[in-house]
């Protein structure tokens, strides 16, 4: 077999990789980033072979890189996601990505009686599972998780 | 620059590639085809140069082989598409595809008045330009092209 064949999804000269999202999250973090809008060249890939993770997503993208805000709304539907930005084919630097203690806003809380789904203000959460991503909530104390997460774009 | 490189999308094994989708709709085919629910390997690209058509998308699909009524779906919204079936890394068919000269359901007629969109029934269109893509209502007449066509899902 040659080696272009056993490349699911090919080397990009610069932008960033997002590698090792949880096979089932690709069309969120698609929609989260914004990445159907973008006239950047973007490859896929969905529900690939992973030795460490059983199937995992990635997604390549070129002359793009993400700020901040952008990728903390990332890492909590891909906790375990790895960010290598790339120039001339090179990794140049990997991004730790990190779940913070705190998050306020991005996130709604699940609760529909909870002030914050009533009232115009942020959501606040403290992360008490940084593994699974489990948030609870700092005004009505409910846990929202990675299964009932809404995000807010 | 090694061969891998050039590449920007890879090989898949067997499976069904879908070539020359216009750029800005390859998000629009995969809410059509629904294939953000399947657990199939798919590698797409999006905004890769195309000799032909500038700027174009593509979608690589493993083990996975579409029905008539899905690729008539598929060429409202990239008329130019290609289908290629592949088997051992190789493309053992060329599916032609073609848009009909008459069009029942999977459209939505543009005219919030037309009767199809007040009673249960079936659209129905007569296509009048099948490089845009401009469908004629049967019932009301108003013409439905790609900038406003609504795939019934």
């Amino acid at each position: 077999m040659k080696e272009e064949k056993k490349l699911r999804v090919s080397a990009i000269k610069n932008g960033t990789v997002i590698d090792h999202i949880p096979a089932g999250n690709l069309f969120k973090i698609i929609n989260i980033l914004d990445l159907s809008s973008l006239d950047n060249t973007i490859t896929f890939g969905s529900n690939l072979d992973s030795a460490k993770y059983g199937k995992k997503s990635i997604i390549k993208i070129s002359n793009k890189y993400f700020d901040d805000e952008e990728i903390n709304k990332l890492i909590l539907v891909a906790p375990n996601a790895r960010l290598n930005i790339i120039k001339d084919y090179k990794v140049v630097e990997k991004k730790q990505i990190k779940i913070p203690d705190k998050i306020e806003g991005i996130v709604k809380c699940v609760n529909p009686k909870c002030i914050t789904n009533n009232e115009p203000m942020k959501t606040k959460f403290s992360v008490i599972n940084n593994e699974t991503v489990e948030l609870k909530c700092h005004y009505c104390e409910k846990i929202t998780d990675q299964d009932n997460m809404e995000i807010i774009i």
